[in-house]
């Protein structure tokens, strides 16, 4: 079998809708509140077509303010979207959860460029914590304590990074609630949040890329972690070929989900985007675009089609085992660029599935059948029947349908009914079709479309519940819209998202097909992508297990609280901590000493947390129970320094103290 | 006129009810995950009277556990508390703010050590955006461009700070959306969001003070900001006095609205708490615990009476005026100690008057006429009458009502009908009583009581629609619950606090004096306070306004794009930034270069926010349209860097790069 790529077909529409929406974008701008003589976003009435708009790579300046401004002002109306049909109404079921009962699902987004995740309940869509990845985050200590300092300082020391796509592990295609993987786009970086304590414990800085996007566990059963690198760049990138764009690279990152180790690299072609895989164990499949490898805009969107790349782990990893690649910083690295070897006969390494154009995302069905592929600068979505990737040698012949399905398609998610449900960004818009009548339908066709809904403006990312495992749901959907603009009070010139909670369980028969607009969330910026699980896939831990850390950590009670002195110049303070008293009432250092303290939170009752702050030191640790943890530090600055408690935990709570006597060295 | 302090008289209960909690805490630690041995918290049965329980300053330890484990325990019942009287029942009005529709209220959250200002809506309790203070945030860049890091490096180089106290400018005694003002309890600083920008923009560190807890603006012109520090140190606190605990000092510091200066300091015995003023510009009012001037719990809650301070801010002007100072660190420090001159004759620069026992706040009411002092260790409030502290010499007769509350009072807060609500943390419950009846009803009675509402649970802070101005407006009341314990899905060892809405606009005559619980909202750790204004009062900016930075920053458009090489070592590189594109393209620097990069986001058009990453090099910042930033960063790695729009911000968001090309040196 080998790689045949054939143009796909091109949609070739009315320019009247497109039009239309230009003249709206043209009256809005007025509102701007800069000088037009600065600002750049003034459009000329183009003479467009939206064939022309699609290919026109030599103008593509005006390109993007057009897609982001048509969007933005596509539902200009404002609010008259949605307080129509708020729950309550019809056959929606209750989504406000009442005082003291619990959310149905847990939801985890990704923080976007604040580097967290967040978790929310649904269908409330409150936000239940935020788990600190790749940010310093004082509220729980994280980046302050000496653990999770040295892990993120080992991790390339950055203060922060750009978190996008928080995957779940799974066990047999099932949420096991053991962790969840998340990118870091800024870094080049992987992390791991334990899900028993909801903690981040391991960031793997990958070595031979930039930038970190898609990022995925494998289906079923969480074998591998895979990440894809969005830049191309050179390899290695220490001053070479900075001027030869052409030796730039992209690869594709497995990493081991235990040790988070990196096990192998795979060079392509193109910039890879997003990522998803199978069901069965076998192929990865990851979005990419600028398959024509421009350093700049008008080259990347040149061509009318870019390369799906379908990765076959198992022929992969059999290259690797029989030493077929190079090695790069410790990594092996296997060729999978398009006129790779390895690429051809029965069992190729990657395939290159054409698809039109600039195609943002790859989303695979529940059942594992098929993965749909948005094509961003196309209004379609590309289906590509799975089995098929091992079976059919014409690369064009694996898609199987392409629905036309609206402006500036973006993501894909799945009911437990056959449906899926598509993003369009620039139409700001949800559309619901069937898959089986798009897979039936001629391509490019409207028949599967089953109803579209308005959303709050410019969505990105959506997920219905499950959807991302072998069990979706079906009832609930959100839209995360990239914009909120007139739909909550305002709060100066950086907005909030606005997350948007839709019900799917109805398959009326309406123009929105059922779906019903439920409630808007405005969101800090700036998540990208969530996934929902039900709340009895998730069984955190309520204190913290102490053998968790045993032989690492001293657990320090009342009775062994010390100063132990080192050396001339270090000292180590052991405290235990419990509502209203620190185990030492105060302890004396040297001017100059460095000094650890070692501190445990010795309260049984869950909830009970405390701090353990050093004012004017900027140290800052958080204790649940149970728990302990380390700071080190130089004790520089002579005089007294009265240790507290952050977490109001009594009604001593601010009695509740230590002091520090840093005693002046001469 | 002469301070004279008479004592308090004290409670004296039955110790049944005491008791019966005391057992109920007993029961509920089975539920410790820990291990007993280890755990100290399994209370032995006491046989404690309440007496006993507050004058037990020698079993202190004990008494911590206790408050905070009562509290805990409380309601324990769980789940009964809430879900059968959330909104839509009876005559509640709506509090679920439809898709598209505004909230009536903005509210503002001190994070606490999260560091941050939190903007919420009200009643939708949806969190509209943060504005981090003395964090380093990435989704705003802030911390990250030169101009935030270097006012987070002139405030001291602290990584965080401990928000509690968010305060609204005033004008006239109403809120007039300029400003809040916030402390810094764990480094002794005070800051300044600006409310046109929702951006942090001052930040003194205070000098002599360790830790700002009160914080607030005076009323009703915002003529000086005031910040208490909690914390007794040496003065300066320099190596000396470590072992003189006698000589540790307490300051209450006035510093400039608009300047952020620190304009003088007074010297007070005790450790200075939580503070408001009087609505005329003269009183400002501070309570204040540990009189004692214990370093131990077991000292400072020893005594059955502490002394919320009272400033005369006029008197203390005329001092420093008249050079009555004396000068340490650059600040005129007032002796306002209890014996000090100042403090005798008819106009006492402060007032020393005497609480039952530690007392945790003073609010004032909107009308001026009363400060309220919630008793914490003793079930009371006491009344100050604001007008005697001008003429009545006996200290101990400005307080002038008593009412018994309940137990662990915290907090009080208004509506707009003589009402009053007091948080009691030990009890979890919210209590309602009515002003006049307290001040004409005898001290320690239960008269005033209107009734009382469970809340889940122990709360801390509460506060009613913009009950700390001139005009409440008594529909909305939040109570900010510190623990969250059963309430929502558990997200590990670290719990979300519980903040809860109640509807406090019928004065029902039924136990919970009509007010009603409407919903639970999970709380990243960990908010102190928060302050209510109606949508009207707050008018920020939807663009940046470039005369703002004028002459500061240059505005840089498309065609003065550019790279300037300043010398051998240093470049500036100026770029635009607009949708899908950077103004340029890439840019050459050398290794080892200081390179700035000063950006503007050209765009006119509202919500069209862009960001600026230079990954590996921790570089983002985060450019609202026309606003222009700049960071400064060393260029120590060769090779190829992608810098990307951290934004979602069109269809070709992805595509929206520049290079950065950093050639090696040799």
């Amino acid at each position: 079998m080998t790689n045949t790529a054939s143009e796909p077909t091109e949609t070739d529409e009315s320019v009247t809708e497109y039009e239309a929406q230009l003249n709206k974008v043209l009256a809005d701008t007025d509102e701007t509140a800069a000088g037009e003589d600065e600002v750049s976003l003034q459009l000329p009435s183009l003479g467009l077509s939206r064939r022309d708009f699609m290919k026109a790579g030599a103008a593509v300046g005006t390109i993007g303010s057009l897609a982001g401004c048509a969007g933005v002002m596509n539902n200009g109306e404002g609010n008259s979207g949605g307080s129509q049909n708020h729950s309550g109404s019809g056959d929606v079921p209750e989504h406000f959860v009442p005082p003291g009962e619990h959310d149905e699902y847990y939801g985890f987004w990704s923080g976007g460029h604040s580097g967290d995740i967040r978790v929310y309940g649904l269908p409330s869509m409150r936000e239940l914590t935020r788990v600190p990845v790749f940010n310093r985050e004082p509220a729980k200590g994280y980046g302050f304590d000496d653990g999770s300092s040295q892990m993120l300082e080992d991790a390339g020391g950055y203060t922060w990074g750009d978190s996008h796509h928080p995957s779940l592990s799974e066990t047999d295609g099932k949420y096991d609630g053991r962790y969840i993987y998340v990118n870091d786009k800024a870094n080049g970086r992987v992390a791991r949040v334990n899900l028993k304590y909801f903690e981040t414990d391991a960031i793997t800085d990958v070595p031979n890329v930039q930038s970190v996007h898609g990022c995925c566990i494998q289906s079923p059963d969480t074998d591998y972690i895979f990440a894809n690198s969005e830049f191309r760049t050179p390899l290695p990138n220490d001053g070479r070929d900075i001027d030869n764009p052409d030796k730039y690279v992209s690869l594709f990152t497995a990493l081991d989900p235990e040790s988070m180790e990196v096990l192998w690299q795979v060079e392509v072609d193109g910039n890879l985007d997003i990522l998803d895989t199978d069901k069965d164990g076998k192929w990865a499949l990851a979005s990419a675009y600028n398959d024509e490898e421009g350093v700049e805009i008008e080259e990347m969107t040149k061509n009318d089609r870019d390369f799906v790349k379908a990765f076959n782990v198992p022929a992969i990893q059999e290259a690797v085992d029989a030493g077929n690649y190079r090695e790069v910083n410790g990594v092996p690295i296997v060729d999978g660029t398009k006129g790779s070897s390895l690429n051809q006969g029965d069992e190729p390494a990657v395939r290159y599935i054409p698809t039109p154009k600039s195609p943002h995302c790859v989303e695979v069905t529940p059942d594992g059948k098929y993965g749909m592929v948005a094509g961003k600068l196309s209004p379609t979505v590309s289906i590509i029947d799975i089995e098929k990737l091992s079976t059919e040698p014409d690369s064009s012949k694996v898609i199987v349908g392409q629905p036309k399905v609206g402006l500036g398609p973006l993501h894909t998610t799945y009911d437990d009914r056959g449906h899926a449900y598509t993003s369009l960004f620039i139409d700001s818009q949800v559309v619901k079709w069937d898959i089986e009548t798009a897979v039936n339908s001629p391509k490019q066709s409207e028949e599967a479309i089953l109803g579209k809904i308005d959303v709050h403006y410019n969505p990105g990312h959506i997920q219905a519940v499950q959807a991302m495992s072998t069990e979706p749901t079906g009832d609930w959907l959100v839209v995360l819209n990239k914009l909120s603009k007139d739909r909550f009070l305002p709060v100066g010139p950086i907005y909030p998202d606005n997350d948007q909670l839709i019900y799917i369980g109805n398959d009326k028969d309406d123009e929105q097909g059922g779906m019903e607009l439920v409630s808007d969330h405005p969101v800090y910026p700036e998540p990208h992508d969530a996934i929902f699980a039900t709340k009895d896939k998730i069984e955190p831990a309520k204190t913290w297990d102490k053998s968790d850390y045993k032989g690492e950590k001293e657990y320090v009670t009342e009775s062994n609280s010390r100063v132990d002195r080192v050396d001339d110049e270090t000292v180590e303070v052991y405290t235990s901590v419990k509502r209203s008293e620190y185990g030492l009432r105060d302890f004396r250092v040297k001017e100059g000493d460095e000094v650890t303290i070692t501190a445990t939170n010795v309260e049984g009752s869950q909830d009970i947390v405390h701090g353990l702050v050093v004012p004017e030191y900027d140290i800052n640790i958080a204790l649940a129970p149970q728990d302990t943890r380390e700071v080190t530090f130089t004790a520089d600055k002579p005089g007294v320094y009265w240790v507290y408690c952050t977490y109001f935990c009594s009604a001593l709570h601010l009695e509740m103290r230590s002091r520090m006597l840093v005693e002046p060295r001469d």
